[in-house]
């Protein structure tokens, strides 16, 4: 890397991933917006032909002359090619194919357990896991040989606990892991200051906010807007809503879109906890007791968000797939838009060229109370060169506590069971999900159902 | 108090909850039975008479020539003339009546919620809370002002939760709780030890643990006699009855009394945790999912355990309300046997009469591991004169601590609630307890029930 | 106040110490060249004749044209009149007389303990902290009755037990300590980048350090400029000027001052530490061994930094007040310059006009690892709306924590005697003072004499 | 082993240090007059000679008649051999020769630097330091490999830093460390008792006791003997011979013996303190800064103990080894007398055979606040079969913590010196020992100059 005039040349990225048709694509735009930074990206995926496809979109990018930001982008067959020599690794994969992720979503549905997402936690999230968390020790080993001293971005789910294994396999990691669910709420924010007061064109940024928790079931216990303390303005705009709940204008609404809910749950948990929960409904609502939102079907429709099935996801992907073709063969030109997210920005910093707070999923440091040190927390930090420094956020009251240490101390035990590849103790683990509310006969076959349906990503396991 | 060869003599003992017809008698019995501590002990009970009657039965005692500590028992009738000058205060009360009671253990049934005890968690044991923690702030301040060197020796229910309110309202207090759940699994230890090794007349004080855990709900990770490690020959036994059950010899069977269990939800939990649960099975099915042990009536009667009802309380009292008559009357004579309660060891101890080592609810200063200071816990504890050091205990692995913790953050919730008499925050504790699967409406009609039928118990509360 | 087109208007400020002729005018000045801040500005002095003063001299300067930001200056009598309503409460005092002052430094001197500011810690610093902790008290609690939601930005030293006095007063507190030894290393680093590299125009704000430490006893561990690291840089420079020392060109030298240094001391705790120490080498030479750096005179002198007599102070005030005195009377006109401090950046945060992250005095919330959590510290923060939130700044080597720890202890040890008026405790902490080379009786001797001398702000003391 | 009959049967023991003439006759002595243990134990030693001569003096015992305990003794020549197998592990070493022992104690000594005992801290107790731990590093390596299950019983000094290099190297091992300082001073308490009270006949154990702090500089917050309170007593004790010094009766005077005092330290740190020091005067006036104590010989003298020379060391070892060659010769026999440590009572707790309360250096767990985790304190523990369980023994005093703080930190960084083997890094800890005294340049000469004359026993530094 170089800095010259204003421009840091020459980075080296390694993208884990780099097939990947929704984050890699974000990312190619928002490095083509971006002139302050140049260099080379080289996309390492099992998946060689989406990487090979990747990179010929990323180039014809590059080669457009409305574009800011040049890159020059290839493939790497090995990990190991990719990493070498690298500044930045950014980490976004999904393992296993839609046959697991149905088995995750749809197998605890004949037991009666209902799953929004099922990515995160839940029983779809605990298999998850399980499949993603040796990847993860895997990529931190070859990370600890090639480029010791690279940054890595994570962008995979489940975040915490893939995060959580960057760092229990190289504890000199220098790892976080970036969501864009508090944003969304940053963005209601925004709105409901129009709705309620009429304050026009606020922008997500300028929403000012104290965030803590885990990932997809985060929270904030300060929000404002210049002068103005958001909280009695929520606690007004919430019980506006409660019951037919709100929509930012313009977006879809939960029925158009198996994505999006009505912050129903949301606004429920405000009149419970008085903090605002910062993530779709849709992940929160797994991380409670499921009596509360995901009893069955019919619950969850009455708090206006809906479950995502797998069709979907593959309706979604095919869609996707076809853009690709489409873009490479120069039937149609990729429109370049800013993400919203913050990986510039978050590069930038670290490069040296801006600080920058934001928030992050790290290992605890004093970041959050009560929380475990080491258990990967969501929080804001501060980017600067070479180095993120938690804000000290805080700690919840006792009764969020209570509801996020049952996620905190389950991902401690999820991550020791993949070291371990110890079935009974991801099992404590399992039985311990708020969603997941069997008999221990049942508990153990439903279990072992969705082991065995997996067990292609367990090598090494006793199943 | 003054020390005369080998007696300590002149100990002043305030016993609120005086007119008590278990702990109270077992103390009198202790008492007459040890010859190192004599002195007078002031009764102090709203129920005068039941206090009265009690100092009858006491001075009868003491004017036996059979007795060895001699004790003048009198009434005071109010609280202040107990305690002013006590070196030791005793508590063992039981607010409210069986009214309350029924509602605790029997409203929550017609939304398919069971207990077994119904006196620690779940509804019934929130309920008990919110009505005794105010009473003990009301004795702590009592005790800062009359007498604030004095220890306080607690043995009323829930244990944490009045142990713990006792060093809200007076930090400086010398107070801390016994329970005798854990003697009951060594005495389980000491009787497999003859099923298993046929090792004979093992002693309960004989069997070591480490214990960790909260009350009721208590954990040993390590047990050994003499050289013997117990947890090998635990795993054999507890396979060995894991269907059919265990009862110790000669002690009633879970289908003679209903306080008795069959050790099935201890076997069940060593399978899953490798660690001996040290409570008794109606207490340790409490604290846990409901869906485990506690579905339904069928459920629970499955792991060989029974829900006890009200009317069996009834009876209880009843006939110990005869049997104080009887003895008062001269009928009968009370026999005098050792309780089996360490009392008369601590009490000594603290006195300065010979260290030891017991099990003790006790604020966390940093015994038990993963638990926030200042939660009372339940570990070994060094008693010497005028000291009580906890014993580090380490700390429960994560999937335990899981299932500790939840009650942990409850029980800080529900003391704040008390403190602050807030409905709204007792409420967020209530649909955390894991006997509570009800949705959020169902709940809170259930919750404001529960709350109306206990309601002259909570002055100054907006029900 | 009130938020209108961009400007904050109608902030209600009360300064304590409005007498002052040093930070209170810097404040006017800065003020006066801000224009989103507007408000009234209460002077509160014992010395009201000086307050007064001031008070012209603050609207001479918002009448005039040039002026951004205007304020309204008044004197209150009374500290409850300044308080009463404001948002903001500034700190600057200086308790006591020369006289006192003159037992601070050179009582000493006799006994062979020689001191180059004798404010913060040393046998000055400890008399001066005995005298001013419980003005600080007292300043704390009338916070709590009159203001309690007002910021409190404190400037007086010593600043760490100030600032902890105010907590320890009022927990509730929202206040910190601002100091501006850090911007100093900040300007040497700048000018470094001159000297070494040829980077010319580097502005102290975009050095981006990591702090860490106690007020005027402040290491840096990370230092950049862009994305160069400044360490390798400041390694080679400190072993370039270890002999002849660095002066920043134009600024004045210490031979020319009494004030400055020529920077040996800081490159010498780097060459065993490899930390860039934080403040003057005047400070930072009496927090360690007086053996290293003062043991006399001309060991003073060989590290090229003075000892700074009170006359010399004298003869800086006379000068002050002079300057006054001809402000008002309008021979001289007040040049508006900013005073190169942060305190507007920080207060416009603070009321929510943009983020800052700044170094502040603070107490720890785990900022700093191993000083103890309440422990006044002083590490990088975010300012936002109504939040300071610290950052985590990690921990130093054991063998710099050794260093910075024994003062930490000592504030401790001496708030706790300024609380009890406990003069046996005080002298625990004089005798534990690296500058305190004494034996015991010797060392008795001099603290009496020196308790004596400040007795009159001693009130209630066993002197 | 083999627990039959109420005996221990089989028990191997690996002596490290097996030469030794002082702690392996003591133990020898205690197992002959122990009934309840029996077994083997392996000498290790380079000095096998010395190592088989004790095996001759411990089989002759053994032969005798009267003799309760039965051992075999036997040599191993390679520490492997010793180790494999055994069930405990004795280290007792004293590493180097009385050369390296004279500059450690005497080379100070030209710059003004006197030292007591020159053991534990100061410069000579850093020298020892440096050299004994990475011979602990390695036993600790070899115990892991050999023996990973045995307990470990250290008894060599620097006692803090060889037991923590222990759990540095191998964080699995089951180690303590034995010291018995503390009984000497239990032993005053008790002659305190029958000076003071007239009661006659007092036992050192039944002097109970609250231990917190470092070896040879432990403090005890609470003393009682029976019902009554010690401190009071003391407090009148200490100033009745704050002057002329208390010897007990019986026992050689300071004037007598070089390794005796006359309690003046400990009585003059009880006057600042309210404390009492656990030490015997020699250790306590080493761990504070030099002024206090030990300025020079004649203040040395005018506190009434005495600077060991190594001169008198060596007598005392020629005494030992005639001692040695008369037993070998059979020119005289042993007496046997129990040693007056708790070594065999504290084996037999761990075997299961009784559970003990003592004093022990132990890695911080929580027992002492403040004090970092991992650090090597003195507290009490339990000790029971297979576990010893630190008693919370709270914190010391601020101005105690502080001193005591400043040797914690320092053996950190010793600790972190021997690993690295950075001569660097323990120069930090040279200047920051309260015995060092010495500008930066004289520091560094004389640091050299020790480093020089240990050299060869620091393989791979740079010296």
């Amino acid at each position: 890397m170089q800095y010259i005039d204003g421009i840091m040349r020459d980075i080296k990225i390694a993208y884990i991933g780099g097939g990947s048709k929704d984050w890699a694509w974000k990312l190619m735009a928002d490095l083509a917006l971006e002139e302050a930074l140049s260099g080379t990206l080289k996309l390492y995926d099992p998946d060689i032909k989406a990487a090979e496809d990747n990179a010929i979109v990323g180039n014809k990018i590059s080669n457009r002359k409305d574009v800011k930001g040049k890159w020059n982008y290839s493939v790497s067959e090995r990990l190991e090619d990719a990493l070498k020599g690298s500044d930045l690794v950014i980490i976004s994969i999904l393992p296993a194919t839609f046959k697991e992720m149905a088995s995750d979503v749809h197998a605890p549905e004949k037991y009666g357990i209902y799953q929004s997402v099922g990515d995160t936690v839940g029983p779809g999230g605990l298999m998850r896991g399980l499949r993603t968390v040796p990847i993860f020790i895997d990529f931190a080993e070859n990370i600890k040989r090639y480029c010791p001293d690279a940054w890595v971005i994570n962008f995979t789910n489940p975040m915490a606990l893939c995060t959580r294994a960057l760092y229990e396999a190289y504890p000199g990691i220098k790892a976080f892991g970036c969501c864009h669910e508090v944003f969304s709420t940053q963005a209601l924010l925004a709105s409901m200051l129009k709705d309620m007061m009429g304050i026009q064109d606020v922008k997500r940024n300028d929403i000012k906010v104290n965030v803590l928790g885990i990932n997809h079931f985060t929270w904030m216990d300060k929000a404002s807007y210049k002068n103005i303390d958001l909280f009695p303005v929520y606690e007004k705009f919430s019980k506006k809503y409660k019951d037919i709940g709100y929509n930012i204008p313009g977006e879809e609404t939960w029925e158009q879109s198996v994505f999006k809910g009505a912050n129903l749950v949301k606004f429920d948990l405000f009149s419970r906890y008085n903090l605002i929960a910062a993530a779709g409904d849709r992940h929160l609502a797994e991380f409670v007791p499921s009596c509360w939102y995901m009893k069955d079907p019919e619950t969850v429709k009455s708090w206006k968000f809906r479950l995502t099935t797998v069709e979907m996801r593959i309706a979604k992907d095919t869609e996707r797939l076809k853009h690709r073709k489409e873009v490479i063969s120069g039937v149609k030109e990729l429109e370049l838009n800013h993400s919203g997210e913050d990986d510039i920005k978050l590069i930038k910093a670290i490069l040296g060229l801006g600080d920058f707070v934001a928030n992050v999923n790290f290992p605890n440091r004093g970041q959050m109370g009560m929380v475990p040190c080491g258990a990967v927390v969501e929080t804001n930090a501060l980017f600067s060169k070479n180095n993120v420094s938690p804000v000290i956020a805080g700690k919840l009251p006792d009764s969020v506590t209570n509801l996020v240490m049952r996620h905190v101390l389950n991902q401690e035990t999820i991550i020791k069971s993949c070291l371990k590849k110890d079935k009974d103790l991801a099992f404590t683990a399992f039985i311990n999900d708020p969603l997941v509310t069997l008999g221990i006969n049942d508990a153990r076959n439903l279990f072992n159902e969705m082991l065995s349906n997996t067990k292609e990503y367990l090598p090494g396991w006793k199943i």
